[in-house]
């Protein structure tokens, strides 16, 4: 018996026609799907690639608690992991439904760490959130020699200023409950006026705003995000 | 007559598998496609959509002299947008076609500059080469709460040493001929045996090693990328 692969599939930041090709044909012809979902069985994963879900395939929510921890709970993965892996000793193919991109913070590495050394992991790369919120802004993201930095929100307050101190082009990804120190420190460094928020980008229920106007004790949802340029306005003259 | 609308169209980094399928709508629909090209009239983001390109399309080629400018020719797309703009006004749809995402150090940019404030102008994301990397080497670019750091190959050597040394995960794009710099840079600051040289990712000349173990002198082509993870393997043990 030929063991299947595992196939870790980014589906994209939420609308659906975002999906690849290749994830497409993947989500059709592999016989096992399994997603991260809530405790409620929830799966934005799952509501993304919806719409070309055969009926009759075997799925595997992967029930996550969503609180906001830095080391999620370990022993959902373990158990995923045994699940997937025997259906991949049975033969079979298993497509892993992962928001935006598998490699970029996705909580697909735990699997793929447990998965890999026995078994065949193809990543399939999908449209990142990075890359979807300056098109949703209309603000390119990077150029020319800029350095580009990811800061994850959930950082202290210090490391990020530490580390948006000297930026060029960053992006402030995971924003959630850590808005308000986020716009806190980007205003103690001046940044607040060339800072951008995103809620949902490419859903219906996109919100773009200049961090500005946002009120200052709001919190936002898990996927948010801050883009801020040092530049400003200055690439429109290129 | 109502004008059309510009899209600014990622097509992904190489495998034409990887086109989104809203990438693939608008290629069909538009009557009206703009490429970058060589002066020889080559053009990767063409070949990449080449497969889906109806015969009867009007064909827009941009095109630039290949060398490494911290500047490209601007008179190049002053030109393309004088043409491109033509064809909006007499309501035709354009799509502009894209390597990766045309707001990642894309040159659309440049286009979207002199386009957008007479036109409607959309940008479609696409699947960048800084996740199509880490999922042809097997790595998660990031995870948790690392801070991910973006540098253009071309920065001044002691520029990149600054930004590398307290880097946690790092993506070294357009490294083309910079890579006996950065390499010399990793290897004074011990970070060489933490680095991975990809070229042409997801493409079928594509060439995934460890960088210690390309020839030191080695000139490598503008579609490349080295990425740096001071956590080594300790991903696995998560």
């Amino acid at each position: 018996m030929t063991r299947g692969t595992a196939y870790g599939i980014g589906v994209g930041p939420g609308d659906p026609e975002l999906l690849t090709l290749k994830a497409l044909r993947l989500i059709r012809d592999c016989p096992v799907l399994a997603w991260p979902a809530t405790l409620d069985n929830d799966s934005t994963a799952r509501a993304i690639a919806e719409p070309h879900i055969p009926d009759d395939r075997i799925e595997i929510p992967i029930r996550m608690p969503m609180v906001e921890a830095r080391f999620p709970a370990q022993d959902v993965y373990d158990q995923a992991a045994v699940e997937i892996g025997d259906h991949l000793k049975a033969g079979r193919d298993v497509a892993v439904l992962c928001e935006g991109d598998p490699f970029f913070y996705g909580s697909f590495m735990y699997l793929f760490a447990r998965l890999s050394e026995e078994n065949d992991v193809e990543v399939v790369p999908g449209v990142s959130s990075l890359t979807a919120v300056p098109a949703a802004l209309g603000v390119p993201l990077a150029s020319r020699n800029d350095v580009l930095t990811v800061l994850p929100g959930p950082l202290d307050e210090e490391v990020l200023k530490e580390r948006l101190r000297d930026c060029e082009a960053a992006a402030i990804i995971k924003v959630g409950r850590h808005l308000p120190k986020i716009r806190r420190v980007l205003d103690s460094l001046g940044l607040l006026d060339q800072a951008r928020y995103v809620q949902h980008a490419t859903m219906e229920k996109q919100v773009v705003e200049p961090l500005a106007d946002m009120p200052a004790d709001m919190k936002a949802p898990y996927f948010s995000m801050v883009i801020v340029h040092r530049r400003g306005e200055a690439w429109r003259l290129s």
